[in-house]
């Protein structure tokens, strides 16, 4: 299962009950936070996501509506009493932060933090499901893109066939990474009779913040699923320039050349009409049933 | 007119659609902020109080629940373009906190911020109107209260009268004081026959986060309005010791010892029922119009 939650879709600034940029991506039997502006912790209660469930955090950037709001859940989940350890990737600098915050309140955190710096591209994350790897944005600062990918995914066995033509359980490996069984007679029976096909695996990529950027398309290529900021209208692409953000129709631009299957937009501005109501019912994307 | 809104009045984890501690205090002319939970810039939004117009901050420590909130206040400020001074008073570690996350923005405040150090107890603002003091409460980590008070208001001139006797311009000044008016023919006029009381000033006492501890009572005599927080109920006065918290009885009996006419309760648990709808309206206490 691989699904997107957006909590906040809103630039820096406060506006029209919108929240600043945190995602959660439930993938895998991970629950992975992407950004964390001010008040992710409350918008993750609204959402009834457990906080003690995430695992992995993504910080893109230093700007402050893409993780003021993490100090505010680290401290909750010590209140908490969380003991399992909390992995997060983020450029440098966020240690110092959190490690000064973390000292100045004289509090014990009762579970371990791992950090890990951004420093180049590539992965930065890997298990039998699901990896993730980071990619260089565009942006005023050091700013990061990820990209979420789960493995292949394996044939499933078909029961009725399986006992139909004798195969013994100590093949059933070789039938879900596909191959074909010779059977006690010598006769071939081809794989796609023993088992069914697995659902296609997924991938979600997110871009924010940065400028119109066209290596982001060669580095998400064949994405199921990219969230790509959009900060202005394509009426205002010279501001969006100047302040390295994107707009709507060059976030379409990347998509189009990477091949997404789909794209979702955000980030938009404070004066931007509300396009999505991020109060009422979550907002899930790419999810998935197996 | 002095009037306190209440942004929040949840203890640490957030719960029941309450937020952290954080509180406006208008008064003579000022707006000021008393800690700043998180969430709370978008909090002001919801109760209409323009960010802008803050001018002075109160931090009583630096436990998470009563700051958080700050940075991201002060960078929509600067977003916003604020110019004029902005001045913070709290515990000395949080410049360092707070230079810090500026420093890894890479931005620029077009303002100025003032950091005031507190260090010892006694008056730490003062104009013609208004005065703030900062007195030791007693929690875990190093933590004050605040003792707001307007300045003995100035009797009124009743028109009427000053017009009947005669009374010259030059000598108002004298009767807003007090003074009584001898005229050209030696009589006395008593000042209450030409003026009309002033309402009397009014002061307001901030006591978070502590434990019941007594010299606070002494402090505050004969305050107005006094908070105190009550994180616990009576039931609980063993928890509430242990962790340098008050329950809702020594809540009371701080602001009985101190002769205060009025007690707002607050920093509530977040297992404890919800006492008041912070969604709804705001609450607004101690207003009174001149």
């Amino acid at each position: 299962m691989l699904s997107v939650t957006i909590l906040g879709n809103n630039s820096a600034l406060p506006a029209h009950n919108r929240h600043p940029t945190a995602q959660v991506l439930q993938a895998e039997g991970h629950t992975m936070l992407i950004d964390c502006g001010e008040g992710t912790q409350m918008q993750m209660s609204a959402y009834k996501i457990k906080r003690n469930k995430i695992d992995h955090i993504f910080i893109s950037h230093l700007h402050g509506d893409h993780y003021f709001g993490l100090i505010g859940l680290l401290s909750s989940l010590a209140l908490n009493n969380r003991t399992s350890t909390l992995h997060i990737y983020a450029p440098g600098e966020l240690q110092s932060v959190i490690r000064l915050q973390m000292k100045v309140s004289r509090g014990d955190f009762p579970y371990q933090l791992c950090f890990y710096n951004l420093d180049e591209g590539g992965i930065i994350f890997e298990d039998k499901k699901l990896s993730v790897e980071c990619f260089k944005v565009n942006h005023r600062i050091e700013c990061w893109g990820f990209l979420f990918r789960e493995k292949k995914n394996l044939r499933k066995i078909n029961i009725e066939k399986v006992n139909e033509y004798n195969v013994p359980i100590s093949f059933f490996e070789n039938l879900h990474r596909g191959d074909d069984f010779i059977n006690a007679e010598n006769e071939l029976i081809k794989n796609e009779i023993l088992t069914i096909a697995a659902e296609p695996s997924k991938s979600y990529a997110y871009c924010a913040d940065t400028a119109f950027y066209e290596p982001i398309a060669e580095k998400i290529k064949g994405v199921d699923l990219v969230y790509h900021e959009s900060t202005y209208l394509d009426a205002d692409s010279k501001k969006a320039a100047a302040r390295f953000h994107s707009t709507t129709k060059q976030a379409a631009l990347i998509a189009k050349k990477a091949g997404a299957k789909k794209l979702l937009l955000g980030h938009f501005l404070h004066n931007t009409k509300r396009l999505i109501n991020s109060k009422t019912k979550p907002a899930r994307f790419l999810k998935t049933q197996k």
